[in-house]
């Protein structure tokens, strides 16, 4: 179900060459449906700031939260409205080959320009088996390859990204292990993205990683780029850590939800099994935006605590 | 849901000043999936024949046959490919309100221009019903109202169509009652697409509609847009005729999916329920294909009767 | 997909034998999922009033509205509560081939004794269509063929009933043409069952119809067990005439769902694109019900006209 | 959307006394379909060696690798044939709370006798996040409580057990921590299967677990129904031991899957991201039965090495 068709087309190259990827939230109305109002504005911000791709429907972007019609539709709607200044990459990744298959096929034909791929979390598989998983979405497009064993219960370990790195549509791996494992593949000439905020700064100028897809940029996309871009800097790195931290106190996206809505850029709305951080956390992330300064933060409202009667969380929608 | 980016919208006007409108075909691979490259040719060569728009996943597309996430997904593959080129004019209708509006959001999220909407067949509502339905609908875009009681058992009578017609987004109606029923919808200000390529000619002619939405341009759209933009032509309209009354010998798309494969522009391919015109009237279609010309008609390989034995008609996809 | 357990089997000849068949009504919660208190006592009450076989998700159900994994819930809990008291018959048609045998074998894996099949509405196809669909569904389970081109936009003519009526698994027909076209198949020993309620009696008496499968008697099964069972009683079809044309006002279910609310039986709540009958036609409603008799009617609360605010019609669900 | 009817109820203490329940293995067709023959066969395997409840859709039977219209109709089905010979516990967790709401209301509704709630893996939440989603779903029905922090990324830690625990429907925890946990819980009250075959013996007799959730008991279930029910018996538990840690030694059911091939009770069919154990530990496999004697096996052929060739690996079905 391939398309030929050259806007469909970005080279593995291209995605290669990428700093800095949002891994973008994904806001909803009252009723649970997307904000796509909400969507666009954030989108429009990580443009401005200097983000170069977005990831959409990762994690962070709760995936795992969305129908496969509304994941498809929000990678068809990315690429349609904003798929010329940025680079659009779908997680099209599943713990079942046969999902992964139909929406790795879905997301390429709606245009997006690489897919992100998980290991199968949950029900994991053998070494063999995470191959032959890789090996049957690499076919469709760029690819890269996320590693996030505390999410999924299973390191993909090196040898398995060497079995199918020689594969053209291999484009790198987000890395969650740590740097001592980036050193290694960026020794074999593997592009690295770090899947850690925390540790970005050292494994971006120090371990030789690419670069960031990044879960604080949603909040400050452009001091997100200068630590990607600008060379090593560690005042920088220092003074965004009390933010970082905050954020993965709880399971991100936590952190994220609650500093976009606290922010004005979205509606104080989770779907379960997220709730808000509570309210002496909220406090402290009014304190943090005002440490860091509030003109590097997206949106233009005030930073606000909020009441807990503002936030809704949904569990059917 | 809605989004205001740019690239999403189009005026209800541009939608009205559309003259011919192909419901284009969807092409399979043999396991029942979509073809896309066939697919993507055959969008090429409507546009190359001057065709306006195109109905994606309309009763010609088979639409009915797809899931919603195929359905949106290809519409969103249209826009993306080709959108810049031709207005993509989504079939998100429905029996079922819920779904027509689900499909509708999704459809113009990932860009379509307009919505086609269909009332509610098989299923059936009061005319209180009918109207309250397309007012579920109007507010997402640029809709166009569909009729065809032959299919849906119902006609759409005038006074609902006026019901609606002061909505900002009513474009028009597709009409296949008549030649009298479009008059009176002209008379009265109302945009009409005729729906019957039989009758097009005279409607467009001396009855007024603006345009036809057509299965016939998917095989000669040069032929048909010579029809609605040069004035009358009865010569060409006769000429037409027996290839149009071959195509509509059995419900449609019956005889264009026969005729598509016959062409070597898709392969012969069908879903289930439909399956192809048997032998005799394959070879009266390359008669007609030799009759009207073959360089009239979009591909470029012989036209061929084919044996049985080459088509393949699937239940499980 | 088959399964060979004893429990999910019923012969044919038992379902060939089902004179009175209520196409039982779904009842809906303020959020628009399924009341299945009210729907467990609704299927009590036919239970109670001697109705033999229900059809689960037909028109009257609004199986159209439903999603599968709703349509096939209903069907197996139907099953699995009331099975052993009356013959569940899945509506797991469709007008493509692929949904029809995928919910086919999925209602017959959750025990339903048999499976009622459309030709494919709207969509249409050619006769070889016609049979090719329905042999795709016969090899899964004891199939009745329902007739309603009113509904379809397609008659099944003759030929392909005879076609497919050796199948063993072939039950017979839920026929809506009238009573020449049944007498017909009766005379060739075709089951019927009349789809008809105001013409059920003569069908059945006079013409050899088994029986009916029927709107009216969700409201009135005790009469119309008697009108099945009892002889011919012209006096009690007079009787009941009033009624069956009140609730065929409309598109059914309309008038049915407005029946069942203002006896007390389900909730005020209308999926779209269904809404209520008028105030005028209810109070009719009222008069018809003391004409009959309250206690013929289902339910013990006092008819009642209800007030336009208290229905509600839910377009998101 | 509850049922009262009798049928769909059972007891949290019916569910509290179970000492062997076998997480029951899915088999395929060979084009990825459920083999319901199979299934069923393995079932009455089961209930003959004296299994008193099964999963349904587990990470056993690959719940995960299923549509949930699939898994909701094995459910449906597995209380239809078999509901009362055992009890079925429908696996309708899920890292979503919307799926694991509706899964659930449509699993109790097709009759099942509890749920198993895994806390949201992968996408992970907060302990009060935990808390609110298991608070979603315990009023449907009785709940039993998985957890396996090696396949989810995250432990349920005692006080979000104690949290729930009273809850009416609460009937305890699938624990895979270990003894000392399970201690603490059995000292507080709270009803615990061991949810590792390896300690189940051990957790039963000497840390006051109830019973086992069991992988081993699909292949071997009078034996695993003799050390839950016979008294602590270390030296059938030590007879056992090298079966259990053949069957994981690679992630569960890769081992049982191919087991169960082998011993010729299931096609050697895998859905992707599974694949057979290769020929070395299939011989192994071989061996192992020779020791514990074919008799103790389920089926009733030869357990044989089989071919590499001889395996199917899906990831299109």
């Amino acid at each position: 179900m391939r398309s030929f068709e050259v806007k469909n087309r970005t080279s593995v190259d291209a995605i290669k060459s990428l700093r800095l990827i949002t891994a973008v939230k994904t806001p909803y109305l009252p009723d649970g449906r997307f904000d796509l109002e909400a969507y666009d504005s954030l989108m429009n911000m990580q443009i401005a700031g200097g983000v170069e791709g977005v990831i959409v429907g990762g994690t962070t972007g709760e995936g795992h939260l969305m129908s496969w019609d509304e994941h498809i539709m929000l990678i068809g709607h990315t690429v349609n409205c904003f798929g010329t200044s940025i680079k659009v990459i779908g997680n099209t990744g599943s713990n079942s080959t046969r999902e992964a298959i139909h929406a790795s096929e879905q997301g390429f034909a709606v245009g997006m320009h690489a897919a992100l791929h998980i290991n199968p979390y949950y029900g994991k598989t053998s070494m063999q088996g995470l191959v032959s998983h890789f090996d049957s979405v690499l076919p469709m497009g760029p690819t890269i390859i996320y590693n996030v064993p505390c999410r999924t219960g299973q390191d993909i370990p090196p040898p398995v990204i060497h079995a199918i790195s020689q594969d053209p549509n291999f484009a790198g791996v987000k890395e969650c292990v740590g740097n001592e494992r980036i050193k290694g593949y960026v020794d074999g000439g593997i592009t690295i993205w770090s899947g850690n905020d925390d540790e970005c700064h050292e494994s971006r100028w120090r371990y030789g990683a690419t670069g960031v897809i990044s879960v604080t940029s949603n909040l400050v996309p452009g001091l997100m780029r200068a630590l990607m871009f600008q060379g090593a800097d560690p005042g920088l790195n220092s003074k965004l850590m009390p933010l970082i931290e905050w954020l993965f106190h709880e399971p991100n996206p936590i952190g994220l939800n609650t500093a976009l809505a606290q922010l004005g850029v979205v509606r104080p709305i989770f779907r379960k099994p997220y709730s808000p951080l509570p309210l002496e956390k909220r406090l402290e992330f009014v304190n943090i935006v005002k440490a860091i300064g509030r003109e590097h933060f997206v949106g233009e409202k005030d930073v606000q605590a909020l009441e807990d009667e503002e936030f809704i969380c949904l569990d059917r929608y």
